[in-house]
């Protein structure tokens, strides 16, 4: 029998940061700040949700799909795709009966599929508000991409459909639902680090073909911003638990580069939060790929590099004359975000990031654009932000990470 | 759509290592040196051999039974199990058929069931040669956890029992199929580091429950050498491509600890290859966790640590005043090793590390207790190691890794 | 006899980068980008110029002072201090006669002691222009501590001091004469990284004492952005090699803090470079201590962190799936920028970091601070910055670092 | 005036770790383990004795000679060399008085020299004995380079030589008086790592000239073992703070090389101490530099890479899930070293490293070579070890570190 070294390093891990640990089941409900989610498998069957995964690209292969065998609440029922031959090799591969492999002609037939109840919209930005809609009137819950649209009002479209349909609506911002950004999130919201000063974050990467979709600004909705800008701005934003109230940025596309004819190559901007927490963040389709934060405190500061890809995320804390790596148990991203959904389901409760997180963003990105137009800094109304919805107020007010 | 900024590192890296790449599917074959597997999941289906676990353990649940989302040419199928219940609730989490489970009284029964190819032994170490000869005896092939048994008379059973029954015989040496180690192995023998000239290897943990079947001398057939210092042998024998040829050894347990009346707590090691390599190697199960080797050569030396844990591997490698670390693609280890055994089935071929392997590791360690009890140096027969055989010294003389 | 285990690695260092060095001696003349320093003390006594060292500080004390032992160019031979008994200590520790202290009052009359040639001003900031006037008037060169002063108004009338004593003026930008950053500099704008696209620049610590000279606007002439900002700016021109023409900032001071009364504590600042890289950079007294670039090119990045510390600096370079930590031979940063100014004055040659360097950083930096009190974007006219002097704009146009 | 950007650091670890800090000086009297030196250069002058230096190589002319400048009781004041050019340019670069350089035959008139309090011997092993005790026999107190000489019964007249003389004799093992050694034995014994369990250590590089003396036999007494081996030997005895009980080696040299001819390439050696802590160690002429040591015990580990080089030495401690590098000043090794020696003179102490330490280094190195040679077990003597001198034994039981 095979040794078992990491079980004695994770039940250490367990007594040392577990004090917030309940009864989490795999997928980690509630996802309280506090709530790292239990490391184990559990070897109970317990209710899952069927899903149905909407486009079968690369994301979806290589990362989603297998994902859901180490889900708790979730498996996979259902592909909708334009590519029968492929979803069908897919479907044998992973056990889904093909009678509920969807195109897109047929879709909003699923509404009569009762094995199905959360759809994941997983297609070109472009399509999400149109894909989300109709899955919500198709009586199903959905989780979609990030970023959620690409204008604030298809989000409003989309928030105001599931409101109707009183059906669910969350935004796959991945990172909210992993145990390093989480804990990223716990301690530099816990003073461990005195009280936030900056925020630093860079995410990007260099692009390859000129004719893919994220290139094209009405499928993409926007460049490198809207695509990889989004986990920094998020990061800014989990990280300091604030909104920005001003920002100013910088953008720069390499002229007759065949790439950036559509959307820009790299975007810089600055935000500044009512605390007096300044952020500085960049991204870029045309550098050497970054995925990094550090948020800088007075007493220290917290390092993520790589801070957002899939796997081997790393965690450096700096204070006084010790720099520390701390490593949490690798878990599956998708698995996490996907079971927490299934459970919000189940229970009844607002996602975590749910429409309206997604709406801010898109609101903060079109500002950001307007900056590196005018050269001035922008002033963000908070009212903007949140919508003028007090149901929205009242979520932001309680929003916990 | 989510990001996909691993796809692009991932090409890179592909282009970059590339040379040796053939078109193997998921799960590696051919397991040749210069290959490293694709990164990818394919969405053929292909054809999928069935296996039985035996023994629902926290390896099992936690490591093997997820592991087959990942698997090309693998399905689970079977369950062998004392625990009922524990086997019904993986069943129907795993939807592998109820009828398809079976208890040790009904094991060899197994033998009826068309739908299982290919039987894992994972169960405590004094129970592989009865249940991997009873597995072959059934008809089907056998892939054994390591160490392979208790004895090398135990190890000759289980060889000769495969032979007899014309089926394959794998020990379940993990390193041997993931990237990391296969990396450090072609670089070790490309000359990058200069001639070798000294190999460290560390491998331990601090046990926990006294009363656990590894500290029980009849169920692990020895202490942390034979769980965990077989990992330094192993690391030793496959990065310098040789046999020792001496040894000796220090070993020491606490008095009256409760969890070393049977078996050592520390086993420290020196071997000597033909070649003029030495390595310096330790055990215990009574240190904070070690998986780590290091092997210099004349010119420069490799560092993996850890080295041979479930996730998280890294390696260094040290030239003149650079120390690079090189990240290679995350896969998990076992399907990769699930779909080498399938395949050798598949394609009727010898295993990398098929029974005799297991066996001139358990040869080695026994010298090395040997050593350790009489203050010697042992000299070691290499007729001893291979066992005359010619079929295992055609074997090991092309032994690639 | 002690091992010399470090020799050998130098000596493959200077193998592996040596290319372009030149019989340079200890004191790194020539300054080229390609010319690393030899590593080794030289047993030849060679010629030196005799330094005195205008106060007695904490600086002084314990860096420039002891790094005369590692000078070939230069040698200690007075001190000009408002403190005689700690001024006499020190003397008598270090072998300088007690005929050669000064005070601030008979600091003139240095103009008849042929012992020295070159003053060291390492005074408070607006301390600077005044006594590296009176220095340049008593006919000694001088070598002052960045920033070169308060406004670029006091800097131009050092440099006017300076042409007019013909004497050689120099700020002791000491970046600019150690390995690591002349390394990454090389690196930068060989192509290793590709075409350069972003640079990340952050440099601050949590200051203490708030009665300290460097929260008075009188003597520091501004807050974090004059003292530990300098360090990004420069950073971010030294890698681009460029000016930039176009930069906006936000700053913050935290209400109440005792510290922040006269000065700022944080300031952010973007900046546009001619070729389109964009600079994101931080600057802060209230944060934890960091000292940190990151430049990002199309094909690698290279990190240097810490960047600007006087020992200790480390360097990253990424590219593909590899992370090299780069190591270079330690040398005291000091020794190496006293001795480049010796040169320069027995060479009659114009120092790499001129009096016009200082002004630069200065007029960029009056920028800055305008930005962030008027939340617009900064046009900066190179002509502003390079003062439409001829010979500055020849020495900028051939600035190699 | 420049940045103190690491001033501020510096009290915080002095806060941090200070409590045993007393009012030392630079050179760092006491040197109790508990006593981390203080970190600035006082600007007080105090009583320095005057020291020479025998041989003026490379490491005099690249560490010694320049160290006397961070020396609070320590001046250079004579040279004894085989080359007056060299050393006439030394002492004109350093201000050494012609008239005290000396030559080897002229050597014993430095009795005769009031200016000269201490000796240190940098001569190749071979040589230590002779002129260590004609210095000592000259009336001086000496300090000898490690390895002490190249046999026990050299150990022994030294050490009678300096009983007779009534002088001080100290052996330079340097890593015993810098912070991280001292810091990584003090957290070695403090109970922070659990009970110490097994210690790596491992020394060597790539030698290159086959003519140089360190590979002659008559020079320098034996090969890798006698000059970088004993720092693996050392840090096996000082991390423990025990002395070995029984050992056992393996060494080889490649055949034909020419620069193994008269000594041993590399040797790999075992210790086992009496609370049953187990060393595995290796050094090398032979292999790419390593200078690493790590110290495991039942929690955590200690690594220390580079261990024992002149600078850049990192720290590492490993416990749970945190991987900690701790950063320490940086010090000079050699000025702290001779300030210990100065120290002990003035206040007429024994020094932390005497004569009988290096005794006890070549015993035990002796039984290694044993034990290589003939394939057994050595069992060592505790008497033997310490000599059955009361006053050694007296020392031993105090032995701090």
């Amino acid at each position: 029998m095979a040794r078992s070294e990491n079980e004695v390093t994770r039940r250490r891990f367990l007594r040392s940061i577990g004090q917030g640990i309940v009864a989490a089941n795999l997928g980690g409900l509630p996802v309280g700040e506090s709530a790292v989610p239990r490391l184990v498998v559990s070897d109970a069957p317990g209710k899952k949700l069927g899903w149905a995964i909407v486009a079968l690209g690369s994301l979806s292969i290589n990362q989603i799909l297998p994902a859901f065998a180490k889900c708790e609440k979730s498996k996979m029922v259902a592909f909708v795709s334009g590519h029968p031959d492929k979803a069908n090799r897919l479907a044998a591969r992973y056990g889904v009966n093909p009678k509920n492999i969807y195109n897109y002609q047929n879709y909003d037939s699923i509404r009569d599929n009762p094995e199905v109840d959360i759809i994941y919209v997983v297609l070109p930005n472009g399509m999400h508000a149109e894909y989300t809609i109709r899955g919500l009137q198709a009586g199903k819950h959905v989780l979609c991409e990030k970023p959620m649209a690409r204008t604030p009002a298809e989000c409003q479209k989309m928030i105001d459909a599931a409101r109707n349909a009183d059906r669910k609506l969350m935004i796959a911002y991945r990172c909210r639902y992993e145990p390093y950004n989480r804990e990223a999130i716990r301690i530099a919201r816990s003073g461990e680090l005195g009280k936030l000063k900056v925020i630093l974050a860079d995410n990007g990467f260099n692009i390859g073909d000129p004719s893919q979709w994220r290139l094209n600004k009405e499928l993409a909705g926007g460049g490198c911003l809207m695509d990889i800008g989004i986990y920094a701005l998020q990061a800014a934003r989990y990280l300091s638990g604030e909104e920005p109230t001003e920002l100013d940025a910088f953008s720069y596309s390499t002229p007759d580069d065949p790439r950036f004819k559509q959307v820009e190559e790299t975007i810089n901007f600055q935000l500044r939060f009512p605390s007096g927490v300044l952020a500085n963040c960049t991204s870029s389709y045309g550098y050497a790929g970054q995925s990094h934060y550090r948020v800088v405190g007075s007493d220290g500061w917290l390092e993520m590099d790589p801070a957002t890809v899939y796997d081997g995320l790393r965690m450096r804390v700096h204070r006084g004359n010790v720099f520390e790596e701390r490593q949490l148990p690798v878990r599956d991203h998708f698995a996490l975000e996907m079971d927490h959904m299934s459970e919000c389901v189940i229970a009844n409760k607002e996602p975590l990031t749910p429409g309206e997180e997604g709406l801010r963003d898109l609101r903060i990105m079109m500002a950001i654009y307007e900056a590196a137009s005018t050269g001035r800094t922008e002033v963000l109304a908070q009212s903007k932000l949140t919508g003028h919805l007090p149901t929205l107020l009242s979520n932001a007010s309680r929003r916990p990470s």
